[in-house]
């Protein structure tokens, strides 16, 4: 937590002792009364923050904001839902590079079970998008939609935006080298098995072009990672 | 495991059935006596094999090689030791990018506890390589280096080579713009805390530039990662 984030409510109300934001102020940063430590608005400013009264029960804060929050980064990264663990990884390691949207999707080859995990269920996914936040030192979280498939995907997607999906076996071009001419990016991921010759046909209709990582075979998480490293890149963020 | 690894010596004699490649052969590809699955020799070719014979106790497997392995690629990173969950995902996933070599150093600001993990004290660091590089259908592991500090790590490094270390303070250019022209690349990477002013001076006296992955803050593995997939396309090999 190099940032500790919070809901406009939840700076509204005294922060229960039992937050592992409040053991995380008293325990591991040692604030006492008075003294500050960065905090930032989810999706809003960052600033500073200090305790006013603690009990056993809570910590009462007081904040200040200051700068104006980073516009998010017109970054799409579309995938098949993941295995959960690949998933928390990519929620929490996509957002502290700063993608702008994160959109899972059931692909044709995915396994079923992986989108009926407690990760999507609860609302877990929000701790890891939070948490890559707070480690980037940044407000800002991705957009994230869950679709029922590719197609409902490509019909969510804003036109005006350069498509690029991930493929081992068609691809024509390295995505690292692929030229971006228009204000947005779309990166599409399959699952783990790839795509299927139906879905191959979905992305090339919605104008996709097929790129590839080079030719070895990643996890769906290094190769997100890798991705949108690169894309950033490509469009003059990193 | 999208490809076997075997070491010479465990292709001369059969594999025990509690191996995890005995379980994973019979078990999860579902290989009978005589169909052939992906093999390959660590740092040397990929091939088939199949089962020959096998009791309870063992499988005796035939291999034929096939085609010669990938060139190393002259890519060292240096890591400061970092936690060992982020190393365990900084050995296997440079590994499955194609990463030459990994040294890890005691560094300035570093946890000196990181170092003394099971992780590199059992030889465990060793599983993660082979897990990197079967993922990624390779035969290649990185040739990896420990050192006391960084003045080790530099004294053990090819005179001819490209030199870059990540910096969130000092850096004057980003990394994806680095230019490049010598035919191998160091890439140091300081532990959580960053690089002391010694340990600056230390890299800008062994010719190293320091450079950037944009203003936010990442974990040591993200970094490492992303920092590996940028400058494998700077070498235009991504």
């Amino acid at each position: 937590m190099n940032l500790i984030l919070f809901t406009v409510a939840e700076t509204e109300a005294p922060l229960p002792a039992a937050d592992p934001r409040a053991r995380h102020i008293v325990q591991h940063l040692r604030r006492g009364r008075g003294e500050a430590f960065d905090v930032g608005l989810i999706d809003g400013p960052r600033g500073k923050a200090w305790i006013v009264e603690s009990d056993a029960d809570s910590l009462l804060l007081e904040f200040r904001w200051e700068d104006a929050s980073d516009p998010p980064i017109p970054l799409i990264l579309g995938a098949g839902f993941p295995r959960p663990q690949s998933a928390r990884r990519i929620l929490r390691d996509t957002t502290a590079l700063g993608v702008g949207a994160l959109h899972f999707f059931d692909a044709d080859k995915g396994v079923p079970t992986y989108r009926e995990s407690r990760l999507w269920s609860t609302g877990e996914y929000r701790r890891h998008l939070v948490e890559g936040a707070e480690q980037a030192f940044s407000t800002r979280l991705p957009a994230l939609e869950l679709h029922s498939g590719l197609d409902a995907f490509l019909g969510s997607l804003p036109p005006d935006s350069d498509r690029l999906a991930l493929d081992l076996y068609e691809a024509g071009a390295a995505l690292a080298s692929a030229d971006l001419t228009r204000p947005g990016l779309v990166l599409a991921v399959g699952p783990e098995r790839g795509w299927s010759a139906r879905e191959r046909q979905l992305l090339r209709a919605a104008d996709f072009r097929l790129v590839h990582l080079g030719r070895r075979v990643l996890r769906s998480d290094t190769a997100c990672l890798c991705a949108v490293g690169l894309a950033l890149h490509r469009m003059a963020l990193l």
